[in-house]
């Protein structure tokens, strides 16, 4: 492709982009395709001779757009959003353009210390104490299992690095605590990094589903009578299911006292503590080893965009690095090379997009938008409440609602899930709304999450009216 | 950032991206900033009120600039490269503005459907045999550690997912192979996967610095003698020093007969395998279990973007997935979830980017500019043969000339190393090129890599003269 064949393709593909944020509401939410749909369209084999970017084009937009699930519409209120913004995706943009890999230092002194900066401004942001230091991950998956290979580091004294976890620990088991609300990938870093599924110890939890810290402590002491090596707990503010918030003043002492490694994943909630009467939910935050969350969940980054924080860097260097000498240069006792910080040796210039939104937006237009998205779920909770035939099954503490439709004369836990998951099917086939759900114990549980850039109050009535008019269509 | 607004400062971004790509050989190559200097222009603090991107781009300019390595510089020959192409940049940008979560097929069915297509473009660009079934990964350093978690996974019947490596192995010793040649992510893999860095088994090489195969038979059998568990052997195409491509058919036949995992690492190397006068190095690739190759790094396509194949995809599925109710859809006995085949939950829509690349240039165009690069390597090393003062310390299969010079009168391996390292850093700070060393044994060795989209011939004859220059300047 020629030079000015970029710049024209350029151009076209940032009008299609700009019409395409303005209008992503004239897309149903979620993809209506059938398994196999675009698969059917596409060639067996690649082509051997080049073809026009008109005709790749043309294909994207027949084959492609009905494939997808628009994360950019202000209807989206499933998973946990992803969102984005102008200037992140600016960002993105200019990332792509100038290709550079920021694994060390000198392979682009500005991609690691536009991070370093951006790292703390995010961490000032959300009230960190000082004696934080950040790094940006892809996602809060792999930062939860760095903290976890940081954990059993700790405890084994590097030994599990040296010798591996089958004589490190002389056959005691390591042991990970979490509240059974915790996220998946708790699990699937312990599994990755050797400790076992069968140690990672379910913590009871309270009424809002937050994690008990009699229970940890209860827990801890059985282990420990047990023979077992209490070596981590992992606090969730703001659990996938319903968003609790795991108290971590009361569990930072536990922690502690038992020489566990504390680390909090606060993927999506961490963003609302930039909103100062929203600061609590960190509060004890100053007894966490590590702490991650995504600016690109609710933060008008791109995915991806996961910020990890460490109280201990030289810790996490001597838990990941390796130093080869192709990868040696002479600066390395003078700065930073975020290589050794994390999984993967190559690193996207992914600071650019943080920095682009911080700017642009400022702190206070960032606030107002949160705000703005806290307000909106706690509207739907209040229709809710207030509608008969309607249940709401947690706490709102931030952007999360989780609720189910009672339809007149059903009864029993089965019936009801099984109600509820069709007028999930239904109302997210129509495409006017799309969200998602959990379980919370065996109750079948529908989630509205708000935290898409452009959602405001009235597409949340709209939601809410959606969900009204698909129950009155299936009763 | 209104439409408007995002509309208008895409297009200005556009522009400089087109000019940049076009002229990138205005700047030098590597950056000349000290440490410090960007962070000493940048506020300590997120702004509380936005400002506009003029403003940010106008640092941007002054600031970041300065800062940046660039890797798209036609005479950037350090490392490896990872470059990228218009083609690519588009689909990096509209990946950004679709904002695509491909966590799950039903979250964009087209992400998935188009990845699995590319990664069967891909395997059959590179020949493949039937039954590779492939994952786009963000970087092999991921790759390589899913695939010894996927050995541990097979060694030990899944036990260490279950109760942890501590008692799956009943004490002995789970152990890799790799030459001492081999990337150091095969070592970071193993520690962070829990095997232990004394686990992972340095294997003799040859004269040309391929793995022995007598010699990794030799070691397992004293392995297996010493009551250790051989789990698996990571054969590398391409070593990263001086691309050294270990034997996979000699290796496979001894990993089959062991019950190994045998892992490809053919990071850079994979791409070559397009060209069918280079398929040779893949030759025994239908003995692997998996195979990692970065379309990143030579197939002009944006970082990240990593090629993961597997042979068994319900063990990589076994070994890695995990089923919160949160992620269950009505779907999933149906399709591909790609977040079962790795690390993270959350993926970017990276396929894009692929088949804007593969459709735009086509199979031809792209073989002909990797065999540009092979050929200029081959006549580097020719110039290098042939002068006077200057030696080639390694053979060049691919795209990679291991050398060093010997000034005059200077002798001994300290000496030489010395003269070579200043070597580098003046011809490095000129700015005219950039290259990177290693050391091959003691000898450090400097290294060009050609593997820049618009790297030519000429490019390369400027390096050549930039270091014969800076070598008599120095002498």
């Amino acid at each position: 492709m020629q030079p000015d064949e970029f710049r024209r393709h350029a151009h076209e593909m940032v009008d299609w982009i700009a019409d395409y944020l303005e209008h992503a509401d004239r897309y149903p939410v979620c993809s209506r395709s059938k398994p196999g749909d675009l698969l059917a369209t596409l060639p067996a084999s690649a082509p051997e001779d080049g073809e026009p970017m008109a005709a790749i084009w043309a294909d994207f937009e027949r084959d492609v757009m009905p494939g997808i699930t628009h994360w950019n519409h202000p209807r989206f209120f499933a998973y946990f959003p992803a969102n984005n913004s102008g200037p992140s995706i600016l960002g993105e943009m200019l990332s792509a353009g100038l290709g550079v890999n920021g694994m060390l230092w000198q392979t682009s002194p500005a991609a690691t210390e536009l991070e370093q900066r951006m790292m703390s401004w995010l961490g000032q942001l959300v009230g960190l104490p000082d004696g934080f230091h950040g790094v940006i991950h892809d996602t809060a998956s792999t930062a939860t299992f760095c903290a976890l290979v940081c954990a059993r580091e700790r405890a084994t004294g590097f030994a599990a690095n040296r010798e591996g976890l089958g004589t490190a620990t002389g056959g005691r088991a390591l042991r990970v605590y979490a509240s059974r609300e915790a996220h998946s990938s708790v699990l699937k870093g312990a599994r990755l990094a050797g400790f076992g599924a069968e140690h990672v110890v379910p913590v009871g939890i309270d009424a809002e589903r937050r994690l008990d810290p009699a229970d940890l402590e209860r827990l801890i002491a059985a282990d420990l009578a047990a023979g077992h090596l209490p070596c981590a707990v992992v606090a969730t503010v703001g659990t996938t299911g319903c968003t609790a918030i795991d108290p971590l003043a009361a569990i930072g002492p536990i922690a502690r006292r038992h020489g566990l490694w504390l680390h909090v994943d606060a993927a999506l909630a961490g963003t609302a503590a930039i909103l100062p009467e929203m600061r609590w939910i960190l509060d004890g935050i100053g007894h966490a080893d590590s702490l991650v969350f995504n600016p690109h969940k609710w933060m008008l980054v791109n995915f991806d965009c996961s910020a990890f924080y460490v109280r201990d860097p030289d810790h996490l260097q001597q838990a990941m690095a390796i130093h080869p000498e192709y990868l040696r240069t002479t600066r390395d006792a003078e700065v930073v090379n975020y290589m050794d910080w994390g999984v993967q040796l190559g690193r996207r210039f992914r600071a650019l997009k943080l920095w682009f939104v911080l700017r642009n937006y400022g702190a206070r237009e960032l606030r107002a938008i949160i705000g703005s998205h806290l307000e909106a779920a706690r509207a739907f909770a209040g229709w809710i409440d207030e509608a008969p035939g309607w249940e709401r099954l947690a706490p709102v503490p931030l952007n999360t609602v989780c609720f189910r439709w009672l339809p007149a004369g059903v009864t029993g836990t089965d019936a009801l899930n099984g109600r509820n998951l069709d007028l999930m099917a239904r109302v997210n086939q129509d495409g006017v709304i799309y969200l998602t759900h959990t379980k919370l114990d065996d109750v079948v549980t529908l989630r509205l999450a708000v935290g898409q850039r452009a959602t405001t109050l009235e597409h949340v009535r709209q939601a809410w009216e959606a969900l009204q008019d698909t129950a009155r269509a299936i009763a």
